[in-house]
């Protein structure tokens, strides 16, 4: 059985990384945690990805979306971004839970 | 440089896979390159992933939503869904033109 | 200019996800975390991945490898493993300098 | 039931990409193919990755390892590869076997 929309959430993990911008990128993970800051978008940062949770799929690919274009802005010539979603419907899940369920 | 908008192609990987509904999947990865049609949307397949051409990241998301949530309306409980953009802005690229510079 | 081998460290992220189990994967992600905490290996886990840290990329692939095969071990008769590996050697990179790097 | 070691073959995605080499890298795509070549080790190149089918884990990571190192040997200072492993041991399987069953 699915659950009501509203009543499970989307974990995803994203990175986005230029090619042709040297061999430091944090400047541009900084404009990428800036974006989801901005657009009040729950996210936790590990050294190789940056986990969001968000209600719905739609919000999710536009808040990347946004994230994405910025470091396009900031002049890089070749983005690489990279998503995985996680979309479980039959029991309500969260960055917290899914954490939790590792330690039982 | 980056060039404008309209001359150059994001290339894109999708895969798409349920858990929970046996080891055999390719029931769905059928409705997933189904919605890929439907759209309209230029793609190829192989034995790990389905590649995108498209011009615009805002499209190839709207596309993705769609099949994931075609998935979804199947009766899956959970979907992963992976996606790896390529954004070159600085020469046009395309599927063919990307393997064809390996083969120089 | 590369870093002698031993000066730099390889940064890697790691799912190891059953087909054919049910939509509750976690008793196969705790399968992998007891390996890797046997193998003495530096790893943190997230919501969506592990990131393991070591000197080594032959090290890497024989405890990924024996990872794997505890999770074909306990049955699973499809598994999908997923490795990312960051191997910067123009200077010393750990988990924990590459998150200080996004503070400053 | 699992099949006999053998008598199933792991099918395998690859990507390797140099990071602060500029935004072309089909020259270090060109290295890892010929490694894979000198390997003989079967595989198809898409405009995303490189599949390989191997009937052992092992020989992946083995080969996998030396185009990883063929890469750094050719001066890149920060190598990011990315593997994903799809070991299914319920039935025979086989890149072609995979794409058949999508257009049945």
């Amino acid at each position: 059985m699915q659950l009501l929309h509203g009543d499970y959430m989307i974990i995803a993990q994203l990175s986005i990384v230029p090619l042709g911008e040297g061999t430091s990128v944090s400047r541009y993970v900084k404009i990428v945690l800036e974006t989801l800051q901005k657009e009040h978008i729950k996210f936790e940062t590990n050294a190789m990805a940056t986990v969001i949770e968000t209600d719905n799929i739609s919000t999710l690919f536009n808040v990347i979306e946004k994230a994405h274009n910025s470091v396009a802005q900031s002049g890089v010539e070749r983005i690489i971004t990279e998503i995985k979603i996680d979309d479980r419907r039959d029991k309500p899940a969260n960055i917290q839970s899914k954490l939790a369920s590792l330690k039982k």
